[in-house]
């Protein structure tokens, strides 16, 4: 409350939680009265239901909007199951292909040099969303059947992008996950979508959002019924010029205190430029994430999307050696 | 190019440019070189093509990445028509309502009083996108009917909000005008949708979203055919904490240089608090701004969402008092 | 507290809060317990001393860090006399002239200008804190100088900046009001020297601090006994990258309910381009700031330092007509 | 120059050119004409010459503000010595100690704690940049002495803030090795005095400045005639909440290729919470970084400053067994 916020005042605001089922505490103390509001669900509740009471100064949370994301709600760690490769638990899992599938060839050969490195997963774009209506957006369904075809051919499950709420059932028919991109982590009617359907899915964090949006959007995926969560930090904007997203790489200890899902590093998008990428994806696997996504494309120079972020095959194999070497001096394996 | 890069290396970028049917232009300086590209499409060409070249140290554009919502394209200022009422003319237009429909007597009332103290656009949100899973999302299709209703009963335009791709013809068919929110600035399938509709629209800037982006999304809207596109400043995400957003003032003069869409401001979002609302709204006026975007409540107290933001109508009707004069002493009217 | 925090945790925060002489109350949730510390000085307590102990989850502050500056330290708006000049009343101070004086005929042409057209006090820079060391640095004493010397000429008290806690006492002796500019609004050195002067001060907000820390760096001023201080909102940095900083204009709202000193704005630092001061400044007198400090000089294609952002003669003549018309809309004058 | 200028406005801006001795070439584009400025020293020259003339849209740097900072300057890395510990080779130089020297008792058993772990240098301020005129502002003159006491106990040298440019000879007097705070990155006055003396110094980032404007503030130490400087990356300002600043983790990387100065993080004010420091740490040393700067208190619990983000002696030494191991999975030891 207000300092010198009258009796009738924190009367009302009294009544007002007593209305919605909460136990109240006053808090008196020497120059403002804090009103303590318990109960079972604050954490779903508005605040602005009380803020905007006459003498009420604001509203503070101590539960988090977000429940089944937390640790609270579960405490041991959680593990995905993409097609038999287990993300969370001690191997540390690398994604990696081209930013957008542009063709068989570039794509089965981007294939071959990412498993022969060591990557579990083949990640690649079929449906794009490109900031620019003039840009290249994808093959689409095309794209989608060129990755089945490179999962039959070399093994490796595939990972690609859905942007529409409406393909949903038909990229899961080819994929064996999903991911949802930066610019819809809060596109709801796609949250809920994904949700509904039992396919994993990679929850990248929005560029501009904090970590406890980011868990409360996961909460859309897991209130639909859909457990198979994994969070993918991908750098967030800040002011500084020298790099296309600040990677938040707090963000990996953070969550590991409030979350129970896997976390996952893309340090390609990032860093916009290849040179900067092996150092943050060393440091994304020292400070304790779960896997790694990454850019490879077989003719960085040709890429239609995003060359300038892909590595190389063989500049992925040398960072794969490095990556192996620091995982196993924390106790873990790639 | 970089210090010391070959002569070899300059070549190669110059045969990839004019292999991109770019002419090109060498400046030689006492460190570096500089690359020119000259051509008539540069902005639209991507960058990465050239940055992953050997030797070369940065890509610098000169030309913008949009096209058709600039000022260079369209040189007068564009008016927007919403069932009569023009935006971006001499007219200050003021679009207020409740953030959310929740009630056929909630949304009459709130019509009543925001178009008895001078507003000429009735908002109201049948379809909300809530950050939480477990918070009211909207009447949804009885909130358009209501909408309906309201116009029909008070001889009013009604704004509202379109979230998922395949609602697009729904919401069309009930109001005049479309907004598309600002977690949704980058939602492609959806600004594609509405690009292919001829319903005017009003494209809230994303909250972490340069003002460049938001512009190259317009063409998005521009290049389906649909160029009834009104943009609205609604705060930016920034480190402060005192507001919810920082509303970015300078957009606006920024805007009127780089386009010639109109410009309006949506205060309520920003602030967060109604106290707040005043000074911002007239701060939007006095600045440039072709209207505003106001969140009204008949009782915001039991306001199902938002009610802190919310003015009451009798705040609503002294604001726009006030708004009147400032409008008056630039030379416009409300 | 965490969730499931043991009693004997719970326990020993209170001894601790006991110690420093504060009382406390329990706040028994469904989930988690919270510990109520009460007392008259907690918003001088360090958090860390709670928030350090086991069971502890985090530690919020219901009282702010600053006092002095605060509103509820004193109710009554603040004025702030700088030699005649009355800041924070019905009047809209408009301090003006160019970032750097350069030579006596520059700044003599910039003090009979703006003068004429109504400014009330003569803004120049004499010592100039510059990004780089190759940079024009000012004329230092000979500046002040020539200052002191357009004040006798023009009659127009002067403010300008002290960027070292040693030259205090100099530019007192020289100019009416002194400047602390933004780079130094954490420099606790010069902020405790200017305390313990009487001159009249404009402290700048640091361009990455929030309003808290600008107030709590007030508060430095005003411990010292300094208590004729003015708040200088001039942007922040954010991701907008059309603009040299985002001028924050909610930060005068939310000033005027937070502290009682006045507040004004320097829409010309923000801006960087002279294109966008005129949008700026009426924005920020519409929004209630009870002065401007704007550049102007009286050939900006010759300025040393700032050029793009100074307004020439003509220019500013032209503003300050517009700005006495909304200023009088507003019940205010110029 | 903007689609339009005229031949006249493009002729100014050659001649302004001219004027400072520079080389000019023009690039004439389908729709605009770029003006190529062509020189040894453009990047020392302001920008606002050019933009400010008629016709000019906007004026775009190819080379960098700073000079003597850069790779360019000196393509080999520097190493900088600090009483015989080499910063910049393959040792990982850890620096560690309390926040704030409290007393002896205190900084005796950090020292010894840290020394037994394997830190290099030993920490300690005495001098207390502190955000409330009403916190514990430092022992000062007496934190200084019995820095210097400790270094002869437990022969380690040690590294201090120096926050008045009055008190550089002061602390140079008792200290192997100065620090430059994050808030002071841009206080001139102070670089100025710090760059003339010849000890060592650890320049901090500020927390909202560019990398950029980072080594810019390293040439002013340089240009002064002090090449003993390594950079520090602290955190910088986001709007994520979760944790006190967001690491620059890319930082490293970056200054890797565009400075030849040695890097070292701090990971204890980036975190603000103990927890998350060793996550920060172990990614540092991944990514590259020369150094850490580490808070350790032997009694965090009783801290005057900072208890939250120190680390437990029993907690530092854990940490330092981890960083051992990956400091050698990547080449280098500790």
């Amino acid at each position: 409350m207000k300092t010198g916020a009258s009796q009738e005042e924190i009367d009302s605001v009294v009544q007002k939680a007593r209305s919605q089922g909460l136990d109240v505490q006053l808090n008196v103390g020497t120059e403002k009265t804090v009103v303590a509001l318990l109960g079972g669900n604050t954490g779903q509740l508005p605040t602005d239901i009380f803020a905007v009471l006459p003498g009420v100064e604001s509203v503070t949370r101590i539960m988090k909007p977000y429940k089944l994301a937390s640790r609270e709600f579960r405490p041991m760690p959680s593990q995905v199951s993409c097609s038999g490769v287990e993300i969370g638990g001690e191997c540390v899992v690398i994604m990696a292909g081209p930013c957008a599938v542009e063709s068989e060839e570039q794509l089965m050969e981007a294939a071959k040099a990412v498993k022969e490195s060591g990557a579990s997963i083949l990640r690649g774009g079929a449906f794009k969303p490109r900031t620019s209506p003039f840009s290249f957006q994808g093959l689409q369904k095309i794209g989608l059947e060129l990755l089945a075809k490179a999962r039959e051919q070399f093994g490796i499950p595939v990972v690609t992008e859905v942007v529409d709420p409406q393909d949903v059932e038909l990229v899961c028919s080819y994929a064996d996950m999903l991911q949802v991109g930066s610019r819809n982590m809060q596109n709801f009617a796609l949250l809920t979508n994904v949700g509904k359907g039992r396919c994993p899915v990679v929850l990248k964090r929005g560029f501009a959002c904090t970590i406890t949006e980011w868990l409360t959007a996961a909460d859309y995926l897991l209130a639909e019924g859909n457990d198979q969560v994994v969070l993918c930090e991908r750098g967030i904007r800040t002011f500084e010029d020298s790099i296309r997203f600040s990677l938040d790489i707090s963000a990996i200890p953070v969550l590991k205190r409030s979350s129970h899902l896997p976390v996952i590093v893309d340090p390609s998008h990032a860093a916009g430029h290849y040179s900067l990428v092996p150092a943050i994806a060393k440091a994304a696997v020292a400070a304790g994430a779960d896997g790694l996504l990454i850019e490879v494309h077989p003719n960085p120079k040709e890429a239609l999307v995003d060359g300038l972020q892909s590595l190389s095959p063989s500049n992925f194999a040398s960072l794969m050696e490095e990556l192996r070497t620091i995982a196993k001096s924390i106790g873990r394996y790639i």
